[in-house]
């Protein structure tokens, strides 16, 4: 099979250019010294490839090819042979991978994807709007009842705020059942079809058990961090669900994979069918140009996998609708939840508001 | 309960450390504007308390005070609380957490620890010797010919490279018996006690079978990279197996935790036996007060935490042996890999001079 081809680049003297792209490629191999290796299947078919080295702006971009088979077709594998030992490594940085055509075939991409959110929801013609249920700590009733108004004003999905998971306060086998009622309740009054996403955490035991409680409860969204349950569990609980789920970039910290690379071309290799990521002037600091390549790269045509739906989030608000929308396009799910609980007893208003900016900014829909 | 203690350092203007320690105090908990949360007990025992804030070399330190309680007593969710969104800010740094002492009764530490290794090691008075079987793609048998060498030379821990998980040249069900007995033979000709510590890697599933396997050939070490598992994985491959764990720090490369914290304290509260680390002075780059201050954290007493073992490791050569002794002390594993194999022909005798090196380190043993 062709490589997967890896993009680094390496704060070094130029000098040491084709030393150290030598050293990196059988740092993500063999991680041993070729002269010590005496099978030559495994020089020509194992040993990462140096494809190419170009000098940028006073350090160096190397290309390594991969050998896909030394990733076993196994997700955690998979970013082990990407960026294991080379992530301890503060000189270089992982800016960009190509998979080869037959390669994605291992891995599911999105189960649903952009279209499956759009399915979900009913709305075809504008971009999703979303909110998230905070503060952790809260009662199951108040979460409920949050939920309730936000579902009311006709948000299209509200999710968990991503550090509600299963805490003694709102336990997920409580809380679940609880919002997901609220929410129905609101629908039936506006014969809306607002969705609900909870957040998954934990072993693989709680995520089956939760897996299950959601099922029970006609749960038809998920809200997971990948990097905090782990990339197995991630793509194994996509299987038990069978729901759109949504990837949370907590903990993916990892600063020296390039954000468009992490979160919008490997997420949506592992699956996730909508990423939420920090939005450029929010409390993250992003760039515009890394918020829309993250877009880009989860939307862009992939031979074989399905687009993936964007959130950007972090800190937006109301008054940012149109320049998101004109940014981003249709094919987006607007993120707002401190904005929209920060107008306290106005909360049910703001949240109008903000589905009335972005329905005003879509073509006219449902 | 006492609140968990977590140092940041943050990268930004001094005048500012105030407003900054707030914010991170509600981005670490509660996700939103204070000023919008009318529930006081969340106000009082939710949100992240700022503890301290102290100026730092052009920077400033600051203590959050996390209450236990949003962590749900659960790995992620507590690297979530530690980390998660501020992983995303890049002048953002977790450099240290301290942890209330009935914290620690929610979390295993290590099951086995230090004495562990000792105890199934049978060596009391010395470093324990570790390498390692490379490169990955190689044949079964020339792996299982690499260990039986290994044990025959009286190394005390052979371990899979990092890099040899579960691929089609070297499946874990037909490698791990094939090595397993190759270092048995071995044993039985010397008399010695060389343990194997395969990789366990991939989903729920897959280590689930993989602990079958090595239960079923009496393996009685275990290889686990936690960050690329996931940490529940790691915690939960914990109790199925029931064997000591050297943790491989993998993708650990959130270099905005502090080393000594990520592997030195964190790892070892969520149960690592032993700690693999890049040592100062080989292929990676951390100092060497670094590497002394993970060991020290993997050893130091902790009240209801068993110590773990510290295993420097990363390009070391037989010739450090003595100086890694003299700095890390006896309750250490010295592991080299590549340094044994790059002797090929001679890799017998070389194993021999490691092995002697650090038995003329200790007092005289077994």
């Amino acid at each position: 099979m062709e490589r997967i081809l890896a993009t680094y680049r390496i704060t070094a003297p130029e000098s040491e250019s084709r030393a150290r792209a030598e050293a990196l490629a059988a740092e993500q191999s063999v991680e041993m010294p070729l002269a010590a290796i005496g099978d030559e299947r495994v020089l020509d078919e194992v040993v990462a490839s140096v494809e190419s080295i170009r000098p940028h702006a006073g350090c160096f971009d190397v290309v390594l090819g991969i050998a896909p088979s030394t990733t076993g077709g196994e997700p955690s594998q998979l970013m082990n042979m990407l960026f294991g030992n080379c992530s301890l490594q503060p000189e270089v940085e992982l800016i960009d991978v190509r998979f080869p055509a037959a390669f994605t075939g291992r891995f599911p991409g999105p189960r649903f994807g952009l279209e499956g959110f759009r399915a979900a929801t009913g709305v075809r013609d504008r971009p999703l709007t979303c909110t998230a249920l905070k503060p952790q700590g809260s009662s199951v009733e108040h979460l409920a009842h949050l939920a309730r108004a936000f579902a009311l004003a006709g948000l299209d999905v509200i999710k968990d705020d991503h550090g509600i998971a299963d805490q003694a306060d709102h336990p997920f086998a409580r809380r679940v059942p609880a919002v997901q009622r609220a929410i129905a309740e609101a629908n039936r009054e506006t014969g809306g079809n607002t969705l609900y996403a909870p957040t998954f955490s934990g072993g693989s035991r709680a995520l089956a058990d939760q897996a299950r409680i959601a099922s029970e409860h006609g749960v038809r969204l998920a809200l997971i961090a990948p990097f905090l349950v782990g990339i197995p569990a991630f793509v194994d609980l996509q299987a038990q669900l069978g729901v759109p789920v949504m990837a949370h970039p907590a903990f993916a910290g990892a600063s020296r994979i390039a954000p468009p690379v992490l979160l919008g071309t490997l997420l949506r290799l592992f699956g996730a069918d909508a990423v939420i990521f920090p939005n450029h002037g929010g409390r993250f600091s992003y760039s515009r140009e890394t918020c829309l390549d993250i877009a880009r790269r989860a939307r862009e045509p992939w031979e074989g996998v399905r687009p993936a739906l964007p959130v950007p989030a972090g800190g937006m608000s109301v008054e940012r609708v149109g320049e998101m929308v004109s940014g981003y396009g249709e094919d987006v799910m607007l993120l707002i939840g401190g904005g929209l609980l920060g107008a306290r007893e106005r909360l049910a208003e703001k949240s109008r508001e903000f589905v009335r900016a972005v329905r005003g900014n879509g073509s006219p829909a449902r």
